[in-house]
């Protein structure tokens, strides 16, 4: 970690849940995207889990990028930024496991992790389970902001658990709940209302707006894999163009330069 | 690799270098982007250092992403496609050890190498040392093709070497020349015209278009870092637009589904 004062920057990051004036997490795949993001005036970064996955050519939520993600949270953890990781469901691990690697991130200076209710066979974990899994978190490491995710609006037929796994996920000791697919306005006016905790929004292009999610209460908005789906859609698209004579747009990209320096952002530590 | 006719997959990545109708060959950065420009319909994918050492956080160009560089060419080659690989000048080895990384990367179906002649203190290689080295790689590894750069347009002062050195590395065995900053269409031309090897570009924006380069008869144009540097620009401005609530552009850019399904791009191999 870049400075001393570890307490102080899990207390910071845990300060910038404000219900009305959400945190908004925008999530990077690589050193560079993460780097860019800090230079650009984000104080925090996520990570994406599919966009971790998908930049090491592996398939997303399979529970097989750990050393991906310990590899990148090392690097990321010398950034001059509050780092929060996306650790999937543990990555197959127990309550001993995933206690152990909340405890390792935690000594490298990340501040946060996200963990999720679903499975790399497609099912929801049972309530009891996760629970289990999220307490192991707090008790390796108390100062870790825990967010639970829990996938109900994604896997299809669990919508109507959503309330009762969020209230659980509170109860056994999460510190924010992600619900990603949830857009309903009244309904996340209504988790807002029976939860302690900060609700993190998934931001959807065409859904609710920043500005409106935080008139609904909402304590952190973050983007998912959606940078990393636009990165990859503007390289491909500039090599179209480039293959087919048509006009670029490079109004804002940075120059070679430019891009190189974003490694200066790292502060020297241990090979990642 | 992914089929066994490997010889047959560098005489196809060879006879692509046509003067007159040259290859566009965009520069991928990790298997996301590889496999994205492959989806894309490009068969042939080459790699950029600037990218490879951003996302591992490094700088480009200090002989520093060896792993990095092998750790990417052991997983594209488990693409459908020809993947051409930027070694920079070699990663400070000697002809032995450039010999031997290219004969490991042909091994795994790699079908071309970039080498410079920048080092990383800012200099260029006394050009009998980099035909040393363009000789060990051709002995080590005949069928790859070899693209020999030279920075002569990059590094100040030395524009005027251009010429000789790419006859010496012509000479030396180089299959293709590649002269980045050379913009200069009468130049280009002139050069093309003394060369029997297919010379390639660096595409600038703003500079000659690839059918203006078709028709100076360049035989290759590449893209560098554009892609990279284009891509992380996306995010950037996707994050900004996101907490500023401006409009965002979503047009064309992959969902989740379409992004998680890069990864059956790449064949069953080892782990990477």
């Amino acid at each position: 970690m870049n400075d001393t004062h570890a307490t102080d920057r899990f207390a910071e990051f845990r300060a910038l849940h404000r219900p009305g004036a959400p945190l908004v997490l925008p999530n990077a795949w690589d050193h560079a995207s993460a780097a860019a993001l800090v230079a650009a005036g984000f104080r925090a970064v996520g990570t994406t889990s599919l966009g971790v996955a998908a930049a090491a050519g592996k398939p997303d939520a399979t529970g097989d990028t750990r050393a991906e993600t310990l590899a990148l949270a090392r690097g990321l953890s010398r950034l001059d930024a509050l780092v929060s990781v996306d650790i999937e469901g543990g990555f197959g691990g127990g309550p001993d496991e995933v206690g152990a690697l909340a405890a390792e991130l935690a000594a490298l200076g990340v501040v946060g992790v996200n963990l999720e209710d679903g499975r790399p066979d497609g099912s929801l974990a049972r309530p009891e389970e996760q629970c289990a899994l999220i307490r192991a978190v707090k008790a390796a490491a108390p100062a870790l902001f825990l967010n639970a995710r829990t996938d109900t609006y994604w896997l299809p037929g669990h919508a109507a658990e959503t309330e009762a796994r969020a209230l659980a996920y509170q109860e056994a000791g999460a510190d924010g709940l992600f619900v990603p697919g949830l857009q309903d306005r009244p309904a996340l006016a209504g988790l807002v209302s029976v939860l302690r905790v900060p609700l993190n929004v998934l931001y959807s292009p065409g859904g609710a707006s920043v500005p409106e999610l935080a008139g609904l209460g909402v304590g952190r908005v973050s983007t998912g894999s959606l940078l990393f789906r636009t990165a990859l859609h503007g390289a491909v698209a500039a090599a179209r163009a480039v293959a087919e004579g048509t006009p670029l747009a490079v109004d804002g990209v940075p120059g070679y330069a430019e891009a190189d320096r974003l490694a200066e952002a790292f502060a020297p530590g241990p090979e990642v």
